[in-house]
């Protein structure tokens, strides 16, 4: 039993060039889909690949409708941002064959009597959640998961297996948290006296919106006497770190490996390369794009790409211009050498 | 109910300048301070900002005094590291107001009948503690942690939510373990046979001092045959990894993302930024400082600051710069056959 | 008690010189090595220190033992590798000395009545098997452990405390998963629409083969629509992100803080240092080698070894090298000018 054509375009819109009764099963890459299903072509250059689709249908832009159907004999949907909208039809698809927790509380869980655990939410084996905490309407908390003492679960958020989200921390609406994250640690700040450290108490929260994705492993710190807030719709991927009292604008995204210090203040839209690294204390506009394994060292008030990271080259000639780096200034001292010594060349030989 | 200047001037020293009976209901930065606050002036380009503060009271450094008591009103405590007492004045406000785990173990718990737990000891829910283990007089041990065969927790130390502590591994006293943190896994040690990889067993231990602080999701190896060592008063932020059979000297300090390969041997009161790396086997001296994102690839031997990491530029201009990195050592030899033609060139013409 | 030197070469193969009855009791390494220890000599530079050994017994290459057996007086094991026989004799003396998880399932565990546990299987306490699993002969499942729906775990692999492992992936046969391992984790994807991100549902798994070790905290992402496929033999070492859809081609080994971004496609053999990074669709063939803190920013077709990191300096030194490096441009600008100086000026002393 599959899904109309017709029944997709009523639900995510565009414009449906085809049978509407026509059924597909699922969606699928290009060059792999077949006859009972939809595909999509979000990049023009894949338009001969397109054309040569055995999908049973397509979803195009308008741009390369044309083209496409000179030769492609299935139904289209055409809609101006079809990579969007194959998210939206991959997604549905996807519920159709996902398998929704259950509403309620596994018995081995332990929740505690001050909690309010929202009736429709399910919560996993061996999970814990502690007094005061608020968990909302359709919340998932997977198996051995850790929620705080007065924490905050937005409707629809989902908490997979073994996630810590610290006391008095918050995530709004439909927020995921993957597996390992660890929400609200304390910051990393100390005064030093002596030559030794002393701790200073992290009082602050993390403040997350709504639709904010959080990766596997990734760390967010409480801050010290402010908090840490990440706006709706910012998107972190695994292994991020970000430190105290940042602030994310909304729909940032980060990949992997990133790490932000104490204190930055990013904007909003902005991309970040995996393992680029932000130091404290530092702004970033709205639209900034840095590129991956750039060290962001000082503040990005304009918008646009950034990058900065040593190009790899065969071991052999990284050692050679290494060894050169390394001596820059030795290479500018004699290059202002023979500045002067040209200058002088020149001024001798037009005296002649 | 708050706090009198006095009492506080008792418990942490400094010389107060004011009414000992004035009561401070907590800290805050100078700029949000109000009239129940003690704030601080740790960083005496804010003195203008400290001298008009709203705060009852204002912590502050003989240098700083003179000038921020000619307009500021309030109480004053000098004292020498007006940094340091916040810390401490900080951490008392905040102890007010912590809920301390209450002694005893969850019956949620799995608790071998060998492990030895103090009595002032709080278990959390489905924690699960191991033959042999020794946890200590105060210790906390969070909710799904789990405490390996023979480890040892020292007095005070504290294991947040979700620590994994494993066999035969040692902390000190008045530690924290946050969450996801791993202590003990096996270290990355390989022998390689016709293409194959055989496991070297990771047989040592990890033994840690007093007073240190390992970060959440941050990574301590074993050592292979001899024990990784972390000496007191270090801290380790967040996403950090250390390797097997390495040896980190009292009071050094990492902050997030650090990589430390196998074998390094750090000295004391070192400070690494975030994402820097070590490579395996190297040495690193006392006050050795080394800025977020270097990569350490030789053994430092020298107290002082080292850094190493490409600067930033915009995409473009990096690119070009990259380009021309990547090509130095043809700009090196065109150098080179400037420099002898401009020997000629002189020759030649002095010769005239 | 000991092992027989006998027994040693019955099982692992070599020639012995010396008494077969002679006993040891474990193995150390040359330094440390007494009089009930065997040794191994793996790198030659090491012969003096061999040859001055206090070890009952050594384990030596062809090339070594003439130059050790003039003045070492002990036992002698022959062997083309005796760094994989020294892993080998390691493991064997780790391995008596091992307590081995009994069979069966804690009773705290929560196990879903449609998994397949084999009897022979250890599932510690507070664990979570969910319905359709399957796990195999000999597996051990460390404390509080979560596997997926539908996951298979292949005979004789071992899951360390706190491991995640989700829905429909899977692992071959004697694989080892350290603490805080998430895999399976939903890739990051996403499509954007008006400034907004749209989560591209994630349904591929994690494919894993036999003899795979992944180390603590390491992240694996599920596919997108096809699978992540990690062969044979690939070892990846602590906090390591590996992105949806990319293929390890087997025997490569990875060491702490790698990343590799989504749909890369790394070849067999290959090797990458600490926090070595690779960006998305790239293609890296067999038996590259790329060095640690490399950015790998295109793919490498070719083997061999591969570094791009800027190399460490005394801070001072690095700032005014990486001002240069920022003007790159500027110089060479610079040198093209002298350039076409010194042409016109030896063109103008060769008229004259």
């Amino acid at each position: 039993m599959g899904t109309r054509l017709g029944d997709l375009v009523e639900r995510f819109g565009g414009q449906l060039v085809g049978d509407p009764n026509l059924e597909v099963q699922g969606i699928a890459p290009l060059d792999s889909a077949g006859a009972s299903h939809i595909s999509f072509l979000s990049n023009s250059k894949l338009r001969a690949l397109a054309a040569q689709s055995g999908a049973a249908a397509l979803i195009v832009a308008p741009l390369d409708d044309q083209t496409v159907a000179a030769t492609y004999e299935g139904a289209r949907i055409v809609t101006t941002n079809p990579y969007a909208y194959f998210a939206r039809v991959a997604q549905y698809f996807a519920d159709l064959d996902a398998i929704v927790p259950a509403p309620g509380i596994h018995p081995s869980a332990v929740v505690h009597e001050s909690a309010q655990v929202d009736p429709s939410a399910h919560v996993g084996p061996n999970a814990v959640i502690e007094a005061g905490a608020i968990v909302g309407a359709g919340v998932v908390i997977g198996a051995g998961c850790f929620v705080g003492r007065d924490a905050e679960i937005g409707a629809g958020t989902e908490l997979f297996a073994n996630v810590t989200f610290h006391a008095g921390c918050k995530i709004g609406k439909r927020g995921i948290l993957h597996s390992g994250a660890v929400i609200g640690t304390d910051g990393f700040g100390f005064a030093r006296e002596n030559g030794v450290y002393i701790k200073i108490p992290q009082t602050g929260r993390v403040l997350m919106g709504d639709d904010v994705d959080i990766g596997a492993n990734t760390t967010v710190d409480r801050g010290a006497l402010a908090d840490t807030v990440i706006e709706d719709g910012v998107k972190l991927d695994n292994q991020i770190q970000i430190g105290h009292n940042c602030h994310i604008g909304a729909n940032t995204a980060m990949a992997g490996c990133v790490g932000v210090a104490g204190s930055a203040r990013i904007g909003k839209n902005c991309t970040f390369g995996g393992a680029a690294m932000v130091l404290g204390h530092l702004e970033i506009a709205d639209n900034v794009h840095i590129s991956s394994g750039t060290m962001v060292s000082r503040s990005v008030l304009e918008p646009g790409q950034y990058t900065g990271f040593y190009p790899m080259a065969k071991n052999a000639e990284w050692e050679k211009s290494a060894a050169i780096v390394r001596n820059l200034n030795t290479m500018r001292e004699k290059m202002r050498t023979l500045e002067k010594q040209i200058k002088q060349l020149t001024e001798a030989t037009e005296q002649k």
